[in-house]
């Protein structure tokens, strides 16, 4: 059986190294298409910084139009290193609320899957110490996108000279079962077949209303096995024992913190691939990664994460599950050949350039 | 000089292993007093799993008031294994706000301070790998305790039969000042001198008045250095690199999570104190762990955690710095030494009960 399959594919490279590294996963996407004879017709829009420049806001109402008209979005990374800055002071329409969070939103996306896989190869670069890491680990994190305290009520009000800030935690059930619904059919592909549920049901009425619905809808899949956990002891469990997880579903703040977490423990963060996921096959794909300013067009940064990540596009937004796992058997065979890019420097290794790295990926498909 | 110190110390033993480490550092306070002729006067009130048993509720009237007219609290472990049940639906009288958020919130102990030491001896417990353990790191994490979701107005409603939870994060000027007071006092009595304030800033506007606050107070001491890192960030970095940091601020929730990382990170959760702080001398001193309902009974509980959080209580309630020192140099002592409750088992040490491991250190005294 032969599949043609025509599909828009929205690029966004962002910033920093953005550009870099969309362009080598839009290199691989092409040798698929050459090789399996479909037709990707790419469309790049501004956001984040470069948006700025040119129109003062992070996303523009036509960048986002050109996404939803598309099948699937690809995005390098936004946002440049503003982690100590004042940003959010100076300029609200800078905030995330009006870039990446308003994309996540508007599209929809309330679903973020993030892998964190210990690849055997790169066990040295786990900061577990060896008989942690040896054992390995292959967790997926799904993060509710669009609610929680990202998307509640805030402000600040002065009475008497004093300021008070609120923001607001806010869940309702359908939200917590669609997002629920994501994890456990997942889990449902997968061999451990658990979900282990992450909240603060000891303090947080959301919590407690999370918990009782993801009980409601686990018992529409009897083969997975639910455990709950709170997130202070998820927190310290990552660390101490990660192969006890596989699919690992939280709200929006808390999936944020852990996955970055459970991002580190991995250890090679330059790897990592993610897709923000709604309703239908519609989705954002994206590094874990950040935008790393400091190595921006030196060709330095490691393509993979990207090249990963639209291996997960083809896989859930176009349906195109061999060619999904050819890029990411590929991606193995370059690892075991010793190919490396910079990050993943170690003795006896084969350092890569950016682009090297797309050109070996679509070469060996 | 001599000094002769007359004081009234609560004990709440409460559960699990609760009261046989309490008995430890009850043991080893005793001979402190013995030693420096200072008189201790220790009143035991319940807290947990057995004041339910007793009066139906984790915490009573009489007990906090007991508590309120003491110098300083000491307490074991609250709660059974209660992580997968459901204790909250059945009782909302038995969730900790009736007990653990309770006397928080009515002793006014607003900063919760938990160090985390690497224990050079104790590297070998540390799940992180060797380059990174053998540099160890020394970090006090101060927690605001009193605020943000834990304490803001939270409902569950149902409209239509859609059930909608709702908690809320407030923090007022007053509140985020008083507890970054702390945590630059104690940068001033450290080497590195820094503070690291974390909170998510680019999403919150409780972070964003966190941070302005922060600030402020930073002006007030111009000796410290002040870097504000994302929560998502400071999540990556304590796996990554734990060393950079020296005294870590945080709120409520976000200081929940991640001084568990970080205690579990240390590798010895079984040798980690903690402090909660109000205004003036008064504070409520605890292990960092939990009541370990598993090995209760069982005389195996490491009670050095109990024991170097007495230390802190003589340090901070009443000021014996010479006493506190001593145990704390007592307690290095005995590792040096090899010896070792169970948790910390490994080739080559002697392994002691947890009364023997009292014994040893009041005797080392
Ligand atoms: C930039 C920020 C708003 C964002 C988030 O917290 O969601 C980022 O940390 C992420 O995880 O994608
Ligand atoms: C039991 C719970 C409410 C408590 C908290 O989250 O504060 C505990 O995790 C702690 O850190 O002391």
């Amino acid at each position: 059986m032969e599949i043609y399959m025509k599909a828009n594919i929205t690029l966004i490279p962002g910033d920093g190294i953005g550009p870099e590294i969309i362009r080598e996963a839009k290199k691989v996407l092409e040798a698929v298409a050459d090789a399996y004879d479909h037709e990707f017709i790419f469309t790049e829009i501004d956001m984040g910084g470069c948006s700025i420049d040119k129109y003062g806001v992070p996303l523009t109402d036509e960048a986002i139009e050109i996404a939803k008209k598309s099948d699937a979005v690809l995005l390098g990374a936004v946002g440049g290193d503003v982690g100590n800055s004042r940003w959010y002071d100076v300029a609200p329409n800078l905030r995330p609320e009006a870039g990446l969070l308003k994309i996540r939103k508007e599209l929809g996306l309330f679903a973020n899957l993030r892998p964190a896989t210990l690849y055997p190869k790169l066990v040295s670069a786990c900061p577990l110490k060896e008989e942690i890491a040896e054992r390995g680990f292959d967790m997926v994190i799904v993060r509710e996108l669009t609610g929680g305290l990202y998307f509640g009520e805030r402000y600040t009000k002065e009475v008497d000279g004093v300021k008070t800030a609120v923001d607001t935690l806010v869940y309702n059930e359908n939200e917590i079962r669609r997002v629920a619904k994501v994890a456990f059919d997942i889990a449902m592909t997968r061999e451990k077949k658990k979900v282990t549920s992450v909240d603060k049901a000891n303090v947080l009425d959301s919590s407690r209303l999370w918990r009782s619905v993801v009980e409601e809808v686990a018992k529409e899949y009897p083969e997975v096995t639910l455990e709950h956990m709170l997130v202070d002891n998820a927190a310290m469990q990552l660390v101490k024992e990660p192969r006890q997880f596989d699919v690992m579903l939280t709200e929006n703040m808390f999936g944020d913190i852990l996955s970055d977490e459970a991002s580190m423990i991995a250890g090679s963060i330059g790897m990592l691939p993610s897709a923000s996921l709604g309703e239908g096959s519609f989705g954002l794909y994206e590094p874990s990664h950040g935008s790393a300013p400091d190595i921006a067009g030196k060709n330095k940064a490691n393509p993979l994460a990207t090249i990963l990540s639209a291996a997960m596009l083809l896989r859930h937004s176009l349906g195109l599950l061999e060619e999904a796992q050819r890029i990411e058997d590929t991606v193995e065979d370059v690892l075991d050949s010793n190919y490396r890019t910079w990050d993943l420097k170690s003795p006896g290794i084969k350092v890569l350039k950016t682009s090297q790295m797309g050109d070996i990926v679509s070469e060996w498909l």
